[in-house]
């Protein structure tokens, strides 16, 4: 067995209720945020005091079950009425996040699935919720050790470099690029992670290095601009970062960014990284052109805290994603294997056997 | 005659004393401050109300003349005395600007050449700092138009991308790229400028966005890590940066992020041209590798405003320029003409002569 240990779980049961990470007040502010009743973890999804996909269908999951147990009656259709009520007003939260729907249909299926008493389904619900919990955060460490198989070989203490914050902080633990990370320090083979400010939002400058610091992972920021500069004089060994959506031949969706990262990593022979579970891969998608990408509110752009940075009369674009060609990837790590992107059509038969 | 017209000068004589546009308050602010004595100017170069080598020079150029005619004496010799200290005050403000100490030098020359009473050298000095400025905006004017005849044919409405701030407020006027901008703003050739933000300091932000506001040359802000991506869109026609310090062979430090960018403008098949005075290049230079890059205060990466980015614990790495090979350049912009990079030592020679 492997031991994992990682000091931050932005999504956790405990004392009869789930503790959330403030990731609204992070990197200045470390708040727990205790939630009783599925209404308070609504608003918590909404408000993106849990934030990341893989950490809000997690959350989700527990507002079901707090959902439920606030349900005062012992009659079985009475309290499934009441648990579709519960499920739409968490479904509410956050429109366009895939694993929000996919973890309350779970919970949803798991209550007409069960057999016996209301507190018997109650149980379920709980359990349900903490294995869609495990499970995400066994998906990353899986995600993690693939990934650390394939770093290279040499030097034996390497400098990776990462973009935006693929980590514990959006998961139920450890992360997917940040995983890779997290791995490689535990086995003795990171040196340091250089991590990539991310503009707009900043959730390099803001949460990777936070999560850094409290592993006490050694970390240097950059400003996004810097990192071409790193490259040319060897400091990075390889770069891994996540992904919000993969085409079926690996035509890669994240951060805005990334792609200009790859660019500067192809031109110095340096390895790029993809790391993400395997439901990233949208098989109905056969290339990246076919990604849409979502453009956000100008204010991210030219305000950083009351700071204005820009006169009025300028005219803003600011896309939240870009598209890595496959071309520039190196492999795309998940929790069932590290694949080539050509390779990535042999893992969805995979998956269906 | 062509007829050149901006809106900008960081550095103008008006009502017998010195009008400086104060950049420190830029963008939310537009203050003129008067200078009236060499001892204000030492301060203004000082506290970066006028920033950017050329116009640092210029500011100098007059400083040397209000200090002379502080000087109340009709003995030659008494007043040359004095305004070596002139010249040591305003040489001690900012001790690596090459600008400075050329404008303070050619302006105590000229003093001492100068036959007559205190009162005519007085006058001299103050002809010389006018034809310092003036000079100073020829050339950039040059530059600008020389760009203009070396940008894309088609179409004919171009989208110039530009990084950093080498603008009219860096130099006397017009600027160096932002003068090829505004050359092609005058004969109909611009549709657009996109703009780097240019982290840490945000001078496209802050500085370019505001010159083109002036003018009204449509300006479109974009974070640094985006410019890959609008030029796989199709947004960019051609590239547009200043320079710092040129190498014999071509190779150019200039701000940081504008390695990146001269990577990803080669990797989309898009011009990338350097515009700079022939001053800027440095034929002692073999090549990039020589020119020192400076590291400056990690505060411009961690702090915005008031604003904090990071946790305690974090690392950084600051360094100011980079240096984009000589390979990635297509062509290097001065007052003389437009090089290929492999042709500047031919320039060296014309100089000479």
């Amino acid at each position: 067995m492997t031991d994992y240990t990682t000091q931050v779980y932005p999504v956790i049961w405990h004392n009869d209720s789930v503790s959330l990470i403030d990731q609204t007040r992070l990197p200045n502010e470390y708040a727990i945020v205790e939630i009783h009743r599925s209404e308070d973890m609504a608003q918590a999804i909404k408000t993106m005091i849990v934030r990341g996909a893989p950490a809000i269908g997690v959350a989700a999951a527990y507002g079901m079950y707090l959902g439920a147990r606030e349900i005062e009656t012992s009659d079985r259709h009475e309290f499934l009425e009441s648990l579709e009520k519960v499920a739409q007003l968490l479904r509410s939260t956050r429109p366009t996040a895939v694993n929000l729907f996919w973890a309350i249909g779970r919970m949803l299926k798991t209550a007409y699935e069960t057999l016996g008493t209301v507190e018997e389904i109650k149980q379920t619900l709980f359990e349900t919720a903490q294995t869609i919990n495990l499970e995400d955060l066994q998906t990353c460490q899986a995600i993690g050790d693939n990934g650390l198989a394939v770093l290279p070989r040499t030097p034996q203490k390497l400098t990776l470099l990462t973009h935006c914050n693929a980590g514990a902080l959006a998961t139920a633990g450890y992360g997917t690029a940040l995983g890779v990370v997290r791995s490689a320090w535990r086995e003795g083979r990171l040196a340091r992670l250089f991590a990539d400010e991310t503009r707009p939002r900043l959730q390099g400058a803001k949460l990777t290095t936070w999560e850094c610091v409290q592993e006490a992972i050694p970390v240097t920021l950059i400003t996004d601009n810097m990192a071409a500069h790193c490259m040319k004089q060897g400091l990075i060994h390889a770069v891994v970062v996540g992904a919000d959506r993969i085409a079926a031949n690996g035509d890669t969706a994240n951060k805005i960014g990334t792609y200009s990262v790859a660019i500067a990593a192809k031109a110095h022979n340096i390895p790029f990284f993809v790391a993400a579970p395997l439901s990233t891969v949208d098989f109905e998608l056969s290339d990246g052109s076919q990604i849409p990408i979502e453009e956000r509110n100008p204010e991210e752009i030219y305000r950083v805290g009351d700071t204005n940075l820009t006169p009025l009369g300028v005219d803003f674009y600011n896309p939240a994603f870009d598209v890595t060609p496959a071309e520039l990837i190196t492999a795309i790590i998940t929790e069932h294997g590290a694949f080539a992107p050509s390779e990535l059509a042999k893992c969805q038969s995979q998956l269906v056997m």
